[in-house]
């Protein structure tokens, strides 16, 4: 086991130009605690359906633009800077509703799997 | 539970006159499976020590200037679109070596605490 690996995305600006506008990460990096997707889609950008996690809690980052996120059928509005957390089971789809282009990042790790962090998991060294 | 939680950070840009150029999420948004930070720092910042971490993995995901991760006395060029994971018993600083603002988000979760994700964990509905 390697102490680290790293992978080159490129400019975030240019995600746009990928199939689905999406990078996964788990496979680039070998991850074995997360699942981690940096997204940017266009103006008119929606996730056409509704899905949920059987044992993944999601975290969605809003880093450009804004846009709806309806979870459970309530229309939760985001923008930059704007951050949710979504339990597993809740029903969710987003969709851009900037004029531009309209940039996240979620992240999904096992619900109840963290177990101490901060501080209690730190060390120096 | 309720079935989703936000919490609003505003501009990332801004980010950088919060204390230490930081936010965390899992307070803020009760989490259960990561912990979170958003980092936004100036010139010449460089994390004063080497720490590394008992159970959790570290993604580090570069949005905007360049730096330098120090891994196990390694030192790792970043820059806009790098990310880098960092397995737990690593020894890691991170030092900004732009002209500019250092912008990264830094995940952590319990190492190999992910049992499926993608296809497998989602379910449409």
């Amino acid at each position: 086991m390697t102490n680290y690996k790293k992978t080159e995305l490129g400019k975030i600006d240019e995600l746009i130009n990928l199939e689905n506008g999406k990078a996964f990460l788990h496979d680039a990096l070998e991850l074995t605690s997360c699942e981690i997707s940096i997204n940017a889609v266009p103006k008119g950008f929606k996730v056409p359906f509704n899905h949920k996690h059987k044992q993944n809690e999601e975290v969605y980052i809003i880093l450009k633009g804004k846009g709806i996120m309806t979870i459970d059928n309530e229309a939760v509005k985001v923008k930059e800077g704007s951050v949710v957390k979504v339990a597993p089971e809740a029903s969710r789809t987003i969709e851009n509703t900037s004029d531009n282009e309209f940039q996240f990042i979620c992240v999904q790790a096992k619900v109840n799997s963290l177990e101490q962090y901060g501080l209690k998991d730190a060390e120096l060294c």
